[in-house]
């Protein structure tokens, strides 16, 4: 689908600097990180008064100068600012690769896991955004997963509300909190706002737009309300303007009923600055499976500014969790062997190996037992394999140039000339 | 090609406790592999006294459990004792996965680099080293590599010559010297040889030894010398004898000059006990680009003994560096896209939004450029990604039902009506 779509593949590396990642995954983000030790007398250029203080933290920088990449959008960042002379822009890759984070594990969350992930930089359009959800819709359909959910929303429309609710310089803690609504509801959101030291001036006005909110469900009604409470946040405006658009062009194109706004989801990752997408599998409780949105300027950071960016990465992992459980997944996906060679000897496996070799080169799954055992014990492999066919033969069978093949499902067998062989075995098979 | 010889795929986590990989890869070895830092207050747990004595080796394993797998073969090993009551053996499995080595990089030697290996586990008959010689021969040759040689020795030879000389327990470091003659020559050897404390008698003999080696160079002179060298150790001629057998099995199969035998070649890692394998490319200066060795009890340590294996690995990257420097790479490996839509504004792209999609649908790579920038900049970005077609269409021509079809290549073009479209880029394409 990413190469349909025009995306060219990269890979990059799996460590990167620790001073590349640090900063980009908010605080909770950068504990996670996977430190690497260096290499040989680290100790030699270690921070000093860290290890008099016994200061894990500050001590890390000093013994640590790699770290395992958190997520791909970072590393991607990093690559395009090196490689920016030899890139044609707008800049499509796509990227598929493991990332670790030092998250405790459970179910859905892994310390190695796999993201696929699309982004276009260097090009601020918002038909970006539309085409990647119909990526969202695309990929997965194809992967026989149609009961989703894409959620969408704007970081612009959560500065707008930081504005209006005067807490403009608190909008991490705001949205960290608000983004935790499915989980711990209304009074949960109030409390750790309160927590974390918001007046109730700000939470009285938070909690009003929270109960209104709930009062609203489609796209459109969502919309209008959302613009009149920010009918007074210029950059609110442009957030509800940006969804708009996506709404409308996406809606056409047979996507009506997987969008849904929903002005609470906020993403955790600091360098996201316009749309925010959540893929949610309906159905099954393992958190979302799909995640992305626009980063205005990542790659200022590393050198390269005014360079605008937007992508979106699948989960795999997750997706494989949903795919098994809902039991979606393809039964030919099987890699049991088409023909097994009982081994009856030195000899005899000599024999055997050209014509192993040949129904390889026809492109059938071809072993040879690599034992002369006794036959129950290469029957049973043959089973336990859920080999096709066997191919038999001793050396009386070889003195008269035959050799025997069973069906294993059936029981079936046939003693053939050796020449007549591959023939026999295509048909059997059904090639 | 492993799926056609009946392997079986698996992956392992980039992550194998550090107590896992440590004492396997030899000294050196040990070095180089990269250690992850605990995460959290990893101090609290530190030694104290390795803290004290500002000894980082001592301190490395009180603050990092977790290390970067080294190779495939210790993961694989360490997979197979934890699944024993799920696995049908023989046990065939392939994995490709990067590995990570704290070596200082150059030419051919990567920090991060690919692995594709192929194993048996569960089975001591030889015909496995005749089946991945014939594999070595079968994918290198798929990827169009045909100028390269195969190089056999047995480590059970080298125990024996070991116990001729009279220093068996003397056996690592005679085989890491030895294994150094074809960068050092023979002087380089024995001079090595004396610094690590070996006697002039035990020299002598190895002196005697490699001159007699180099006056023979047939696989059947080679031998025959063997054979007669080392007529007093029992090891020494159990490896001859396996030797003959590949080599008997493998030379009518088409590989009689593929296959070489080198009594010097000896492998770093510690686990081989029987064949050992390496391949390398004619004409490239790069060592090896596939390994490989029978171990006879590496799931030993793991709790499972008495489990011989053997196995294979292609270097990726140093193949890719083969196939780039003999310009072996295919053509086709190509990310250009069929169709390159021309973006007029968002009501115009708004429009073709429906035909990229079916276009893609129909499997063709299909950009619609993100931004309704310059037509020169449009054009130009089409130019840069090599696109074949592009597709044109302002408001007149949108207006009249048409569109314009232009051929990158020969610069072409024809106004289509747009439910000819589709019909008129598959012709152009020659789909």
């Amino acid at each position: 689908v990413f190469e349909r779509c025009g995306f060219v593949p990269i890979e990059t590396p799996a460590m990167e600097n620790l001073s590349t990642l640090t900063g980009k995954y908010g605080e909770e983000g950068d504990q996670l990180i996977f430190k690497i030790l260096n290499n040989g007398d680290f100790l030699e250029k270690a921070d000093v008064e860290a290890l008099a203080k016994k200061d894990s933290k500050a001590l890390s920088f000093s013994i640590s100068k790699k770290a395992l990449r958190y997520d791909l959008t970072v590393p991607f960042a990093r690559f395009v600012v090196m490689n920016q002379n030899e890139l044609t822009f707008p800049f499509k890759r796509y990227q598929m690769q493991p990332v670790w984070r030092g998250d405790r594990p459970g179910r859905g969350r892994y310390q190695e896991f796999w993201q696929c992930d699309a982004d276009i930089i260097g090009s601020d359009g918002l038909l970006n955004e539309v085409e990647l959800v119909l990526i969202f819709d695309e990929a997965l359909s194809a992967m026989g997963l149609t009961d989703f959910t894409i959620v969408l929303n704007n970081r612009k429309i959560l500065a707008g509300m930081a504005e209006v609710f005067g807490i403009s310089d608190r909008l991490t803690d705001f949205t960290v909190a608000l983004d935790k609504l499915d989980k711990i509801g209304v009074d949960g959101v109030l409390q750790e706002l309160n927590n974390r030291g918001f007046d109730s001036d700000s939470t009285g006005r938070i909690d009003a737009f929270l109960s209104k909110m709930t009062s609203v469900s489609s796209a459109d009604e969502t919309l209008s309300f959302v613009r009149d409470m920010l009918s007074e946040s210029e950059i609110g405006l442009l957030g509800v303007q940006e969804t708009e658009f996506i709404v409308n062009k996406v809606a056409p194109l047979g996507m009506k009923g997987k969008l849904k706004l929903d002005l609470t989801l906020a993403r955790g990752l600091n360098y996201y600055t316009g749309a925010i997408f959540e893929v949610k599998a309906r159905g099954v409780a393992i958190g979302s499976i799909c995640g992305g949105g626009r980063y205005d300027d990542l790659t200022g950071v590393f050198g390269l500014p005014g360079m605008s960016g937007v992508g979106i990465s699948f989960g795999a992992d997750r997706i494989y969790d949903v795919l098994l459980e809902l039991n979606l997944f393809p039964e030919f996906l099987n890699n049991a062997p088409d023909v097994v060679f009982a081994n009856f000897g030195p000899e005899e496996a000599a024999r055997c190996l050209p014509l192993v070799r040949q129904m390889r080169m026809m492109g059938l799954r071809t072993e040879l037992y690599p034992d002369s055992a006794k036959m129950k014990k290469q029957f049973k492999y043959a089973d336990d394999r859920k080999a096709k066919l066997m191919v038999i033969g001793g050396p009386d069978e070889w003195a008269k140039n035959v050799l025997t093949v069973k069906n294993m499902a059936s029981g079936e067998q046939q003693e053939v000339p050796i020449s007549k062989l591959i023939e026999t075995v295509l048909t059997m098979i059904g090639h």
